[in-house]
């Protein structure tokens, strides 16, 4: 099997899990955060500095490297590994959250989905059997499953229905798929309906992916309404196999999903805040432009010793961000991202040491809960 | 002395010669490129980044610095060193030449000139006096005095005017000076008119300034007259003090400066128009959005050994210039600085085993001749 994860512990007060994820480009430790490199890059950084801050896996979108450079090119250019000079593992999404994104520009059917480029109104077309091609000629270490990702909220009817499109369609995946060095991932659906999502996890299952994404979440519904799901749905998946719940990053959905025993986690989040000016710290998020830091003297976050915080004030941050300097993105950029590396890195001793309620319990006492 | 030349070795063929210049923040090989960092960050560029590609001196704008985020906090800060993380040398340039492109914003004066900040309008002055205090307030190694660099083409008499004024500014700069641990060079002036050199470079030798720079040229003349000037102006200047010629940066004039004498050269060329996608390599300059690059496997230089060159191909970098990707321009940015650095080596070699004139042969049969 391409991809496994070996469980090395679990929580006794908890369904947290301490685990190793091995994939062929390497084993990383778990849960993991994986940041996200959408055009077969992680913006403002190189893969030297995503690897000196421990990322060990990082999330590509088929959709845009459909669009653009093209998968062609980048299969004849030796994968998207060799590609961008990422040497570690690769986890790329089916492109079909963000074709459901494109709202009028697009129309499903069973085939799969039509759809215009959002770069130059081209008309394509997405399928089961498109996102695998697609991503075996990307050869990412993990591929996810063509799905649709329901709006929140969504009917029980429409819900259902697309559910059970998706469930066919995870079936069309597998028989499509046929690259050795690569997993492909079902992905739970259902929305906010519990017997929907027993359903999708049950067919699933029976169809015995190598892994497990929850997708449907973090779609704009209340965080409560996130944990529910997580609650019910985690359970119904095999413990000996890996648990992603997608498009979740910030600190208090990492812990909570942890808690729930998710092994897996990808946001743009830490990066596209960083890019406005906005940084978690251990006190909670900084927005560095605001005036108050106009002369402070201190780093962003005291209790960080990364790059930017071990040799950058406040000050000069900010005047990088007045001054639109390119630099300054990367700072904030390169901290957000040690930060939640970081975090995990803080959530694994957790687990090891059986403390993690204790963790989160400090954690948020500083961070605030959000 | 703040800032001294050693003169190690003189080239039999040309007036070209080799040295050390001396200043607080290090030691650096002679003839050297400066990168220029104007907003305190060589855009695109950490400070670790310039050093391992050997710069060992930048350039940064008193005009940008003293409108934002203003010298009191840059010196509150500690200096421009430790504001921008940068522990070599730096050279300050004195506003003059921003100012006086302001044009119709700016009105010019005995005492010095009135303008308006292009960044929110305000009524601002600059004289001898205050672009002294900016740079005394900055910390540079070598500060530059208050001059205006006359546009090309002027007349006769107006360059006279201004060059006899630059020079009344230069002896109030050395009156308004008092840093130890800074320089302050004097900029020779007087356009395309050899008498009016000759009498800018006999009054400024005369006040004694512990470096000379050439001023007044690279603004749009044809080079052969930048060459002439450089013929007939460098050698009225004291050939125990260091050279500097602003504001230039192609391989054909850097080669050309060194063969005349030169020994210090800035320019924002190789940043600015990376990050536009072109590139200098041994063949020549590369435009790296052009659709022959789509599926080049090879390098930006073949014989380029900088990160750029080692890690990613000219395809991919293409792609991250169509996808407007920030390492795009942190790869282009690399490449043309460790080029440009990296031909001053070449230089430096050329003058040491004296055969610069077969260097320069070889290396524009290449590269052709701009």
């Amino acid at each position: 099997m391409a991809v496994s994860i070996e469980i090395l512990q679990t929580s006794s007060q908890t369904k947290a899990r301490l685990g190793k994820l091995h994939t062929p480009h390497g084993v990383i430790d778990t849960p993991v955060f994986m940041p996200v490199g959408t055009q077969a890059t992680v913006k403002a950084m190189t893969p030297e500095e995503l690897q000196a801050m421990g990322a060990g896996i990082i999330l590509s979108n088929t959709y845009h490297l459909f669009l653009r450079p093209g998968h062609e090119l980048i299969a004849a250019s030796g994968g998207l590994h060799k590609f961008m000079h990422w040497d570690r593992a690769i986890l790329t999404d089916s492109g079909g959250f963000q074709v459901f994104s494109l709202g009028d520009m697009r129309k499903i059917t069973e085939a799969g989905v039509s759809f215009r480029s959002h770069l130059d109104g081209s008309s394509l077309f997405l399928g089961p059997e498109e996102a695998m091609q697609i991503q075996m000629a990307l050869g990412s270490d993990i591929a996810m499953a063509f799905d649709e990702c329901t709006p929140y909220p969504s009917t029980y009817e429409y819900t259902k229905n697309s559910m059970e499109r998706t469930t066919r369609w995870a079936e069309r995946c597998l028989k499509a798929h046929h690259r050795d060095a690569q997993a492909v991932f079902g992905i739970v659906q259902g929305g906010m309906y519990r017997d929907l999502r027993e359903e999708s996890a049950k067919a699933l299952t029976a169809l015995d992916f190598p892994g497990y994404a929850i997708g449907g979440l973090s779609v704009g519904e209340e965080k409560h309404l996130m944990y529910e799901v997580l609650d019910y749905t985690v359970p119904l998946l095999p413990s000996a196999k890996p648990r992603y719940l997608m498009g979740v990053g910030s600190p208090d959905c990492l812990i909570e999903g942890v808690i729930r025993g998710i092994d897996m986690f990808d946001c743009v989040l830490p990066t596209r805040i960083a890019r406005n000016g906005t940084v978690m710290t251990s006190q909670g998020k900084l927005v560095i432009r605001n005036a108050e830091h106009f002369n402070a003297q201190g780093p962003l976050d005291p209790e960080c010793d990364c790059y930017t915080c071990r040799n950058y004030s406040r000050a000069y941050i900010r005047h990088l961000f007045k001054a639109e300097e390119i630099l300054g993105l990367r700072l904030t950029t390169t901290h957000n991202l040690h930060f939640l590396l970081n975090l995990m890195a803080k959530i694994r001793l957790a687990i090891k040491q059986d403390s993690l309620l204790e963790f989160r319990a400090e954690f948020f006492a500083k961070y605030g809960y959000r």
